[in-house]
């Protein structure tokens, strides 16, 4: 699909359309400006009426999207699709559009209005609850969450099971039966490699922790980001208890890491890891905001940037090289390794594997199974094959199947992601969709760009970034992310290439 | 007005309206935190976007607040309130909230539109002009605003001038007449003053210039607005290059201020001043917020709450003991003033009087002549006994009459304040209503509490909070400010107070 389609002269309803379509844009930017200092700067005392300020311009964009002329001008703008009045640029943009109107508009107010208020509630509830891992105290909470969201999918629709309804929210596309396609062979090879990986040489892992002070840890993660192509000109790096990024709106892109004075690493795999979220952020169509020509293509896709940048550049030896030579050492770091700090030690020691409890500390080999336990649980939750009062007992029976790895309480086990007390079923397998399509992109962009790895060693990315571009950022989300992967590497999506990724990588550091 | 009428049973059809109303606020909040992100945080690329998304929202807010069905309400409630079915407390709010939906329901859309896009575009215009001492090219610019403002005060309605519609926007029931009968005087008071203050002695002002590192700087401001009552739960102090203060919505009150490592009280200054502002924003009835018993009374009355602290309590012997023996000292500050930095010479040296060229940076004195200046200049622009192709030479006839000034080229004249070009006319005199207001409020308290100024030599400004609190914060807008100072200090607003507040300090420091 190509964006160029702007040369000729647009359809006069479709630049109305597309005008409307950037003004319900705005108040999500408005949103995001909220949200963004909700989590960066707000003082505490804020907090209740920072809620009533968001939930009014929710409010006011839910209004925007389904109210009944809007719903009449895209009934319309489909109709000319249909007809051949649009070409297939504005055909693609209205009909994305469409579904999105479409799903809104089918949710009944009451649906959403509820959902927002038991998930506030949850939330808090939630928060308490993992404190103390007292998951009796969650358990009614997340019972009409899960209510509400297979109302949701009922409400929106789906062929084979509830939960594709919701997973279509995050993943245009994917469904329960192409993820467990893809999910159970790598289950079965992950369970496995961990196994091998056992019986190897685990690096010395004190190589990758470095004490700093705050102010050098910062001049060291925006040294990173800059490297890596980010514009301080057009964007921000700050501090949250959570790193995130968010684009605000074209020409401001934010993005937030975390700081502990005991592990510069950290912070600096935080910045690696938004950057990369946010060069596809700020590498969209710009001109575009407002269409789907100009936002991602799906989580899964966004979650492909910035582990393609954490993991296979970040966490390669290049990048290690780079990291020690052009940045650290100009900050005299890293401290008490005077001598004897080579790059290759810090390589290994960022790339260990080890089962553990948490899925956000979790290494890459690990990671996938952790997110594979999720998706089977909360797609039979939704499915209705199991009850949410079960929960504790099947996950921490899938940790130790899995990981071998023994659930000591509820607050490191089933309470851990705050992702159900939120509602969000169906987002946890685009974690792993974005390990997989980042593989598949890495090997499809070696394969083009044979001198990728080296470049990394200087802390040249321009051609892996101009790859990037060409082969997934200016395609927004015209193309469903299955289409876009197949598109970028010449291959549908797999599991595949992740495989050989690990292995290559793991059996380097393991020595096997 | 008793604020505690919220004990009864509310009127429910009130209660509707008021519920509205707060919706609006809110958005007003959404805009507040847009707008503070744009001062503080925003990277130069965001601009252009960020504009628009200031506008959607701006615009939302105008639809909502003159939408024909929420007319109607208010219409309804009108009557209600003529009819004597509303108690005196929602009597009040429903008045003032019809006066501002008229006020915005008056004005044609076309008008609203014409004068954001010409504001917008001679924004610009006056920067670069004001850089390049270009008062040509700002000319056809400002000539179309002052057009628009007349037509905004025709369409708003006057009775005596179509000053009087403008300046009633700031500063709600005063008149050029009742503005004039206390600015005439005043006037030929300061001239003389200057004339005798300029026998007396001046004070060496090399004991207020302090130089202290950024770090240090921002300390010693936040311990300032601490130990003025600033919750910093409930709020932050930020860096921006124009000082402002924004409560942003009940619980978070922003104020920012400037830094210059050469110059640690400008800073200083800035903060007491916002911090003034401050207080009083979350100092009213925050349950109130949305309609007027939650806001500030008028631009003048929250000037005066500022100017109090920064000066009659900031620019005081007792604040500078304090500042020196309870802040700067365990700062190691002042650096190179190791034994003989006294506080008695610090408040001789921050109050210097001496006319110059720029507002901003006037003292006290000589402060409301560049004030008088401007609105005799703009009061005759609207009433049409002007050209505005005539002002730099009136400007500079004015400078030389008031402060003995030669103004070297417009861009230290005419050109240097923002607020003509983004057609602020009928603010400029709230500048100098904040100072007499000021004065008059300190005089009344300094009767009710007679050991306030002995309290600031310890930095406890408990009572004083209290008083203030009792007689101005919690109206909020219930009283229009010449009702207020009226009856917080039994006497009708009057440049008197002020004139003995400056004889009194001015002869002390110029040892008259």
């Amino acid at each position: 699909m190509d964006q160029k389609s702007g040369a000729h002269e647009r359809n006069p309803e479709f630049a109305e359309f597309v005008a409307r379509l950037k003004r319900i844009k705005l108040l999500g930017s408005a949103q995001g400006i909220i949200e963004y200092d909700m989590e960066v700067s707000m003082p505490p005392g804020g907090a209740e009426a920072r809620g009533e300020v968001a939930a009014e311009l929710a409010g006011l964009e839910h209004e925007m999207t389904t109210s009944a002329e809007f719903r009449r001008k895209a009934e319309r703008m489909m109709s000319l699709a249909h007809r051949g009045q649009l070409d297939p640029f504005e055909a693609t943009v209205v009909r994305r559009a469409c579904k999105e109107i479409e799903r809104e508009a089918k949710l009944p107010k009451e649906l959403v209005e509820e959902l927002a208020a038991v998930t506030s509630e949850a939330h808090h509830v939630w928060a308490a609850a993992k404190g103390i891992s007292d998951f009796t105290s969650f358990l009614p909470h997340l019972k009409r969450i899960i209510a509400l969201k297979r109302q949701e999918a009922a409400a929106v629709g789906f062929r084979a099971s509830p939960y594709d309804a919701l997973l279509d929210g995050y993943e245009p596309g994917m469904t329960c039966a192409s993820v467990e396609a893809m999910f159970t062979p790598l289950t079965a090879f992950l369970k496995d490699f961990i196994r091998r990986l056992a019986s190897g040489t685990p690096p010395d892992e004190s190589r990758a922790k470095i004490r700093a002070p705050l102010v050098i840890q910062q001049r060291v993660c925006r040294k990173v980001a800059e490297a890596m192509g980010f514009d301080f000109s057009r964007g921000r790096l700050d501090a949250s208890a959570h790193p995130f990024t968010n684009r605000l709106h074209p020409g401001d892109t934010r993005i937030t890491t975390r700081y502990d004075e005991n592990d510069l690493l950290s912070a600096v795999y935080s910045t690696v890891h938004e950057t990369g979220h946010a060069l596809y952020e700020a590498g969209m169509p710009q001109e575009q905001f407002g269409t789907c020509a100009g936002e991602s293509a799906s989580f899964g896709i966004h979650e492909s940037q910035s582990r393609l940048w954490e993991n296979m550049i970040g966490r390669s030896a290049g990048f290690c090289f780079f990291l020690i030579y052009d940045i650290l050492r100009h900050e005299g770091l890293p401290i008490g390794h005077p001598y004897d700090f080579r790059p290759h030690d810090m390589f290994c020691a960022v790339n260990v594997c080890r089962p553990s409890l948490i899925r956000t500390e979790a290494d890459e080999v690990t990671y996938n199974l952790h997110l594979a336990l999720r998706f089977e649980l909360e797609r039979a939750l939704i499915e209705g094959t199991i009850e949410a009062k079960d929960l504790p007992r099947l996950w921490n029976a899938k940790m130790e199947e899995y990981l071998g790895v023994t659930v000591p309480d509820d607050g490191h086990g089933v309470l851990q992601d705050v992702h159900w007390s939120a509602g969000y079923f169906g987002y946890f397998p685009t974690y792993t969709l974005g390990n997989l399509y980042a593989a598949q992109l890495f090997e499809a962009a070696r394969r083009d760009l044979p001198l990728v790895g080296e470049k990394s060693f200087s802390g040249d990315f321009a051609d892996l970034r101009d790859w990037l571009r060409a082969k997934v950022w200016r395609h927004g989300a015209m193309l469903d992310p299955a289409d876009l992967i197949t598109q970028a590497t010449g291959e549908p999506p797999s599991a595949e290439p992740f495989k050989r990724y690990l292995e290559t990588k793991f059996k380097l550091v393991y020595r096997l």
